[in-house]
């Protein structure tokens, strides 16, 4: 099975202007397919913008709406590439803090809703999801989607690790003071499931928030394979199956986990 | 509440030698007291040496044994010192890897026994222990124990949080090649978990082993507020429970769980 390479957009896009956002989308998609890439990842809100206030419920789209159709189109007409973005969703009364995966025909693979509402301002404008594992299979991967926070709980991504989750894509928009996520959580996410986690983060000030970027695809040695800066850019890395079979092997955790002591946890 | 000043005792000790061990243990005891410690935590197996193979038999103790005496009459001689030391521990037909908190008036405070055994030679050894959390107060903080490899496993450190651990002391045999474990998950667990965590290695080769040395007191904030190198050394931080009081407040990973979201991890 050959590597997955897969490929980081780091942008904040342009707060509440979706067309942009998609012609933003669009340039990055080129980019990456040029690259080879099998899977490009957006951050958390991509399409909308992250703070911008009540817009969220103006902005928020069906699943099946205008924009995932043209981000439809857009996977369409670079062979072979998935794009994974996140969106504010509407499901009749409710909105969710999405992220969709459309595949190489232009279709819907998954739609994952947050399920860890992070601050005021989150709770304010969403409401939770309640389905904590959404996987689909890509290119003989088992690959995840969960967003921001989520991540910060070690028992979400455990919860990916004991459904098999190979590499598990996480939009973000992780703010200062919080660069200790990118820098030190993600990579131990990765080691201590034997995963690789892919984080994707918005970068700069934006409202009342100022992202860090720090994007980062971590290995499960816990090696950082790729990591942006503060700049806005598009990093690309590979997902390499054959090492994670090898890591996993002389990396026994799931195997030597003792369920019956973790009552405590649920 | 004043902050608990904790000495972590890095050191191989000599292997095989127990009366050795006892007599660096109240060096060490000495030079801790003298410096303000309320604690001094030695690494797994201090008592005996790791890398001892069949010998681990023919040394462990019960934990009433002549070493634990030895060690309260060590702890009794400096005012307000408590002493956690690793240690084969023998229960009848049983061996375990334990360790015991031994209180400044030289009596057991706590004896834990390690849950999860690491590799070939420890589960040829030792029995599993069956009790994830062993706790108990020390000037103020509840303390915990656990034992190297334990703490590799998120919901051993979480199972701790939930039960109100602030200072988790881990004696630990960390070998190479998994530094990242010094390095980067004990800072993560404190930080994910909202606590002090206090890991305290051995260093230096021993039989097949090659201990790395860094042990760490990493504070709820995920940083190192003291950080070993390589050589045997004895170093001190505090554990402040007014800083760790407001970092809960800014990080509410215990009250943002969402644990009927877990049910796969039991």
């Amino acid at each position: 099975m050959p590597p997955l390479r897969t490929a980081l957009l780091q942008s904040s896009g342009r707060p509440g202007d979706v067309a942009r956002n998609l012609e933003i989308l669009d340039a990055a998609a080129t980019r990456a397919a040029a690259a080879g890439a099998g899977v490009l990842v957006c951050p958390e809100m991509f399409l909308t913008g992250y703070a911008i206030g009540d817009d969220v419920q103006r902005l928020a789209e069906p699943a099946d709406g205008p924009s995932a159709r043209a981000i439809g189109e857009i996977a369409a007409r670079h062979h072979g590439l998935h794009v994974l973005y996140g969106y504010p969703e509407r499901d009749g009364e409710q909105v969710y803090n999405s992220a969709q995966l459309i595949g190489p025909d232009g279709t819907s693979l998954a739609n994952y809703r947050k399920t860890h509402l992070f601050g005021g301002f989150e709770r304010e404008q969403f409401t939770p999801g309640d389905q904590p594992v959404v996987q689909v299979e890509v290119g003989g991967l088992s690959v995840g989607i969960m967003i921001c926070y989520d991540v910060e709980f070690p028992e979400n991504v455990r919860a990916h690790a004991l459904a098999g989750t190979d590499l598990l894509l996480v939009p973000t928009a992780q703010m200062h003071p919080f660069q200790f996520v990118a820098e030190a959580v993600i990579p131990v996410r990765a080691f201590e499931n034997q995963m690789y986690v892919a984080y994707v983060n918005r970068t700069g000030p934006e409202g009342e928030f100022e992202f860090v970027g720090l994007s980062t695809l971590a290995g499960p040695d816990g090696i950082a394979k790729a990591r942006a800066g503060r700049d806005e850019e598009l990093v690309l890395a590979d997902v390499d199956p054959a090492f994670l079979a090898r890591s996993r092997e002389t990396n026994p955790y799931l195997r030597d986990r003792r369920p019956g002591l973790y009552s405590s946890l649920v």
